[in-house]
């Protein structure tokens, strides 16, 4: 991609109304920017982040063996009614009539929707284990919207949900679905802890926090500074068994949440099936969120520093950003295009800095929009014939010739 | 894929809520099922369709050089209130107040967002053309909804907006749209119009839909029997003027809308830009719409028999049914568990029917989800290590040795 044929406009100022450093890092490189409070547009880049995590949710969700479906934000009112949630979940659910008079919702989450559908179609022992998820979009009435992507109204969720025919089999997908998560996580680029947690408006017994340690975190965890072993903040002197030391508080955000549900929604939605001895039982549930546009924020706010944003290679919205100091016809230009065309060939993606920009301009947004590698065409190269790579990550820089660029560029983003 | 792991609740029966042959389809051939009149959720061969025609759409929106991006579907009435649109569309758009009591609505088209972020970031010729698009889920306030997918209160639509500094600019991104727009729709298998029409509620001077011939569409248009000229529907009698006969009245779904939209928003909320002359002027703007979620039920339209869907290969959730008429261990199974693997390495979408039916029901079911070609493994393949290849369009039926099978279904799959 052409810089000036997409849509990149970054900021050199610091955005006032940002509260957190990803929120800003966010605005200043043009990834997103805010219709209202708790309302976002992601702008080219940011779409690229979002598309890059979900693509690597979708992947070890489906090597999990889930099916991917997709449920409707538009709900029936009467569906939340029957698991008295419309009254727990209270306010927060966007609630409005119809003009059939309907009593409709957006759904904060879709327990109550999925469970009905397995209902219709769900009869036998023999059909599960089964795990079902989506990413979706999400709405809440959240009345103090908070840090950009990390408390908005509008979001984006995975929200998996698994159905088994006895506690073993569910305790084998809610331990499948923990990995998993952890491989995510990962994959993001994210120091993660996993945290026992309440389960809260959900129900069930046991659930897992995936919590990541970040200075605009609003959840404390409780973490061995030696073994990294993370308990739930309940008191404030906690000795860690292992190491026998006191734990240490951290401010975390939480990027997912795992729970063992049982049978509470199957049980109050009519979900039964026939087990092996034709007897009929409530299925048995666990549920699975991860917030996908909340992982944008929280990737940033591990993956940054005073110049901007450290894109972890997965994650990136390029591979490449090349950058020729001269955009008039001539030997850098005509190098980088061909450059430009040999990367894009190669399957890498690239992005171009063909803005009439100085040179300081070019690298300050290079840096702030953190693309893994940096690709320098100026003076060195019409003196020598030598390209100036920069690794975002490590500041580090190395010359080549343009014959070994290619094999450098590869080998740099393999070694992240 | 495996049919006993994934969720398609195919239905023997037709169901009676659907009024239109692509919706009975979608309900038996277990894509769709419905939350409530207007809402759907798209089980996992439904929405691998979905995905596949919102790829057809990036690539050919891509190609054409437009850029994607994401909008909310929340959105400030307050922004609709300044193109006084909030009155023009009326109660078809979904409003309520937060808790911060703020009016807020969900955005059933999104002009006035994009034209609002465009406005803070173009603010000079140099800066155009710009094409920005997004597929994102809207939502109408739909007193009746009906068939399914192609008129529901909850949808998913392709929306493009091109920003020029002068008509000539439009003139030409409206021709880039209009060709992709053309290919889009061939690549989705579909015959469709492209027809002059009124601007309605969009506003500006020119626009054309693109229309689908189909037995429960809604929209009269008139076409030439001999050159298929087509014409919007204002009067009975209109003559070819090429071929000077009668136009024959033909029932159509639109699938797509685009605009030459001008200076109407531009105009309304500022989004104004410095030509070379350093005049100020309003930026001229076009809007490009398709129906993505509609496009499912329209391509089940035009391609089906009586016996069920025969999906276009682009759009196929799968491209080959694998079917053993044994799921016992023995040879069948051996074989057919060898080539499941063998064309999932070569890089085919795979879809093996392991349940323990009939061969009858397999053989319905197969007919019925319409994927491009059917390996059948049964007697014939015990005798003479024979497989049958179906084609499941024109119902050609080749036996071959398992050898041979490999190129065959390659030939097969390339030659649709």
């Amino acid at each position: 991609m052409l810089w000036t044929k997409t849509f990149i406009p970054t900021i050199k100022e610091v955005p006032q109304e940002a509260e957190s450093e990803s929120h800003k890092l966010m605005l200043r490189a043009g990834l997103i920017r805010m219709l209202m409070a708790g309302a976002y547009s992601y702008l080219p880049l940011g779409l690229k982040v979002l598309n890059n995590i979900q693509r690597i949710v979708r992947e070890e969700m489906n090597n999990s063996g889930a099916n991917e479906l997709l449920l409707p934000a538009l709900q029936p009112l009467e569906l939340w009614q029957k698991t008295g949630r419309d009254k727990i979940i209270g306010e927060v659910m966007i609630r409005f009539t119809d003009r059939r008079g309907r009593n409709l919702c957006l759904g904060p989450t879709h327990e109550e929707v999925i469970t009905d559908l397995v209902r219709q179609h769900v009869s036998s022992y023999k059909q599960m284990p089964l795990i079902l998820y989506q990413i979706q979009t999400k709405f809440r009435d959240e009345i103090r919207p908070r840090f950009g992507l990390v408390r908005a109204c509008e979001f984006i969720m995975k929200d998996a949900y698994s159905f088994d025919a006895d506690e073993q089999g569910l305790d084998k997908n809610y331990s499948v679905m923990h990995e998993a998560y952890k491989r995510i996580f990962k994959r993001c680029g994210l120091d993660c802890l996993s945290v026992e947690a309440d389960s809260g408006v959900m129900g069930g017994k046991v659930s897992h926090e995936f919590m990541v340690p970040a200075a605009c975190g609003e959840d404390i965890v409780l973490v061995c500074p030696k073994c990294k072993l993370a308990k739930p903040f309940k008191e404030e002197k906690v000795l860690c068994p292992q190491c026998k030391v006191e734990l240490e508080k951290v401010s975390t955000i939480e990027v997912g949440h795992i729970f063992k549900l049982g049978t509470k929604y199957s049980a109050s939605l009519g979900a039964n099936f026939l087990d092996a001895k034709g007897v009929l039982s409530p299925v048995i549930m666990g549920c699975y969120g991860i917030g996908v546009s909340r992982l944008v924020a929280t990737v940033i706010e591990q993956n940054r520093d005073q110049q901007g944003i450290i894109w972890p290679k997965e994650v990136a919205p390029y591979d490449v950003l090349i950058i020729p100091l001269e955009i008039t016809d001539g030997p850098i230009m005509e190098k980088a295009k061909e450059l430009y065309k040999l990367f894009g060939d190669q399957g890498l993606k690239v992005l171009m800095d063909d803005r009439d920009e100085r040179a300081g301009v070019k690298f300050k947004d290079a840096d702030l929009i953190g693309i893994p590698v940096h690709l320098v065409l100026g003076k060195e190269f019409l003196k020598s014939g030598n390209l100036e790579l920069k690794l975002r990550r490590s500041g580090e820089k190395f010359s080549f010739s343009a014959e070994e660029v290619l094999n450098k560029v590869k080998g740099s983003l393999d070694g992240k």
